[in-house]
């Protein structure tokens, strides 16, 4: 079905995430591109609600890295946090005399959202043009006020995901995904899932190895629902309401 | 610079939104690529929280035009709607016996959006590949409770984002947009944004004729950035953050 001269379709189609990265960064030329494509992305109202922050130095890394708890994160390749930024646009505002308006609102910060995650598909999409690996670092959500002290975030700005960028040093197998009746629907949402049918796609994915971790077996998809991922637990994940608050951020 | 060869330089670094389509559909065989491209995007450890809506009774679109306030909404090309879906995993859970567990959290809630909005790039992505137009529908959340009932959304979904694919009955410019020294930096955030430089970029913007209404001519960035846009005003759109709360979702 896939046209295999469609280079778009190639990528997207067959998608894997890299966590190994060899020991090569980014040409200059390399990351301005990657910049404007962020640049470039669609922005709701026209307000570009977002902004990147490209972390060079190893100390950052390192403290990143142990913020995500991913060995590989700020290790090989070049990494770069999203960020929610409605500060702009109330400096704006403030040199004109004006007050916050709707800034605060979580529909101007869900709007910024928007704008911050699509920029970051982006960026991914056009750095594996160039046969380069991506993992996005939801990891980093892990202690968001360590982030925003770390990047030195104003109020109104909010480090929402982080993007690995590098050459792969890995070449993982396909992750199977949900059949594509559970995913996507006509017309109406189908609250019926027949779950029954899950069976047969949790025993695909336990019977998928994930390559990066040297074959070992990992859990089929209900069970991974069912344990520590969603399960009440203790965990700093839990202050990132109260971050995005002290970031005055989405406060009614 | 850009490598014409390489065609996700070319389609994202050249992006424009498509807001008049011709009166044609996809196929069935690029539907299914597109809803493929979804299902087969990143998604926060693993847990697939995100949904596509395929909206084609006439019925609805309309009903969606008329939240959206946009006479292109609904009307020529293919519309999804993008769903925040922490439901199948609500049921996954139940089925065996668990309760909702971390899902009503606005981290988990985050990690969805992300889910959802990552989807929703490469289905543009990919469709823009094939020389079709797209326009993301922010504006779904001019009403977001009306959405919910029109696309029958239980507890634990929210539509996120709206996109319309079709064949472009347009040309526009390319939107100018901020320099790069305004939206990425190095190391750390800079509060120092220089507003005075945005002089010239506001110059850049004002001579720029949006072609999607007859060459009217439009406000500069920090006109729009100190106007209306960000206003407080009377707006169903405050309604949202109730309406996530109403899903269940973001609870805490």
């Amino acid at each position: 079905m896939v046209n295999k001269n469609n280079q778009v379709e190639n990528l997207l189609l067959n998608r894997r995430t890299i966590r190994a990265f060899k020991e090569q960064s980014l040409t200059q030329e390399q990351l301005n591109l990657l910049l404007e494509a962020a640049r470039q992305t669609a922005t709701s109202s026209f307000l570009q609600q977002s902004s990147v922050i490209h972390v060079t130095a190893s100390e950052k890394r390192q403290q990143i890295r142990e913020i995500c708890q991913q060995d590989y994160v700020g290790a090989n390749g070049d990494l770069f946090i999203f960020v929610v930024d409605l500060y702009r646009n109330q400096q704006i505002r403030k040199a004109s005399g004006n007050n916050d308006g709707r800034l605060h609102k979580t529909d101007v910060f869900l709007q910024a959202v928007d704008d911050t995650v699509l920029a970051s598909q982006n960026v991914a999409d056009l750095a594996e043009s160039w046969g380069l690996g991506t993992v996005f670092l939801g990891s980093i959500a892990n202690d968001a006020a360590a982030m925003v002290k770390l990047l030195k975030l104003p109020a109104l700005t909010f480090p929402l995901l982080g993007l690995q960028v590098g050459v792969p040093d890995q070449q993982p197998e396909l992750k199977p995904r949900l059949p594509l009746k559970f995913r996507s629907f006509e017309n109406e949402y189908e609250t019926d899932h027949s779950l029954a049918e899950l069976k047969d796609y949790d025993e695909v994915v336990q019977t998928y190895y994930d390559l990066r971790d040297s074959n070992r077996r990992i859990d089929s998809f209900t069970h991974q629902v069912n344990s520590a991922k969603l399960n009440h637990r203790e965990t700093k994940r839990d202050d990132i309401l109260n971050v995005i608050h002290q970031q005055q951020l989405c406060l009614y």
